[in-house]
This record gives structure tokens, sequence and C-alpha cells, in this order.
């Protein structure tokens, strides 16, 4: 089957394989604004239906830079020895889930900062696009 | 000596220590807000000084997104199986960089998309701020 390729020449990624990428990594990073500087962390995930689980902190000022305002998630990988790799970005908005579900994930889910104090809240990220890229290897 | 920590309980890096773990890798991502909405993309990076050097894509519309504006850049490391980790974020401006010094970053630099048909354009980032967290390891 022929590949798709972007005007960059990296291979468009289908919304299934981007989804099985995802999953397939514990850690990305999670990108949101504040008064129009962006700001980057990196949090522990999963992937739930078509949908990104991931712990943040939980404070007043996260929940306001990061709750139902717009945010991107990215999760990549990388091998510079073979010059190969993939990056997968999600782009949606971000809502904490309910207590129920906050129980369940938080038994899967480890967290970036596991034995630390920081309070976390679990937000459920749902998109409006996710696009994924891969290096082509050389043919 | 005693480390300093966070509220989060997370050891805060020195300015120091945030400059080696960011050459220490050859990865990163930058963050940069279009409309409101954040975007994340992998770029490949090295560390001048002060300053963060990467590749970035060459069009009207990076150019416009990208130079003389706020913008953040990351790099991580993270081992689940051991709970430690420690992460670096640089806040601050992109501007291009001379052309003198764009074929020697070039030689440098390797690409994140090496051996596609990507247009790229050397940035330098100047930080206004560069931070660093490390899971602190059990005791």
């Amino acid at each position: 089957m022929d590949q798709v390729t972007d005007r960059h020449d990296l291979e468009v990624l289908s919304l299934s394989e981007c989804l099985t990428l995802l999953a397939s990594r514990p850690l990305g990073r999670l990108a949101y604004v504040d008064r129009g500087v962006p700001h980057i962390v990196p949090v522990n995930h999963l992937v739930d239906g078509n949908t990104v689980i991931f712990r943040a902190l939980h404070g007043a000022k996260t929940d306001a830079l990061l709750l139902d305002r717009p945010v991107a998630f990215e999760v990549d990988d990388h091998d510079p020895s073979r010059a190969v790799g993939w990056s997968v970005l999600v782009h949606g908005t971000a809502h904490p889930v309910t207590d129920e579900e906050s129980r369940r994930f938080a038994a899967e889910l480890e967290s970036w900062a596991a034995g630390t104090s920081m309070r976390h809240v679990i937000v459920r990220l749902v998109p409006d696009e996710v696009t994924g890229r891969r290096l082509k290897t050389p043919e």
C-alpha cells in the first residue's frame, strides 16, 4: 500500500496508528498557555477509547489553566542512530473525570512523580484533532 | 549538601545542572502558540553558552509563530521502573542566527527528520528563564 506523506516527506499516520503509538508509552508532554506564554510539563498518561487520561498537578492555578481550555499533548520516540522516529500530537480540551473514573484510572496511571507529596487531579483530554508523523526509513 | 525542593517535594535543579541536562539529550520538544492554541513539535537541539540552538521547519507560517515570540522548550528523561526522572523547561524568545552560525550549527545539529525534504531554519532560543526538577530518589 502506498504511504501517505506530507509536504515535508514525513509519513502521515492514521488515527488508529496514532492511538496505538500514544498508548505504547507511559510518558508524554502536556502544553498549555498562560497569558500568551506556552508551558510544557511531562505527564504520565493512558489511552481510554479515543481520549487521553493523565494526571496533572492539582491547584487553583493549574486547574484554571488546564480545564476547559485548549491544550496540546505530545508523545514521541526517536532513535538518532537509525534516524527513525515518530511523533503524535493531540489537540483538544481537558475535563476532570468523575470520582469513580478517577479511582479506576489512578490505579492504572503511574505518576511521573510517584512518591512525592504532589497533589494530583485526573483529567480527560477529549481530542479535537489527533495527528502523527513518522520518519520514513530509507528505501 | 541539603537539596532544595519545591512545594511538590521535587528537587530544584540549578541553572548549571539544567544546562548540563539540556545538552545531554539530542531531542527536545518546542511549544509555541497559534491563536491561543498550544502546539508541540519535537526538535533536535544543542546548547551554546546559555542559549539553545535548534532546527525548526522553515516556512512563512512557522517563522511568524516562532520568531520573536514567547516559546517553551522542554527536555526530559524518565525511568518508570525506578520512578526517577528529570525535566528541564526553558522559556524565552527565538531568533534566527547569522548565516555563518547557521553553517556551523547545521554541521553539529542532526535533524529529527534527517533525509527528508524538509526545509529548515536554525534558531537560537534566548532564555528568560530556565527551570528544572528532578524526582528525588527514595532515601
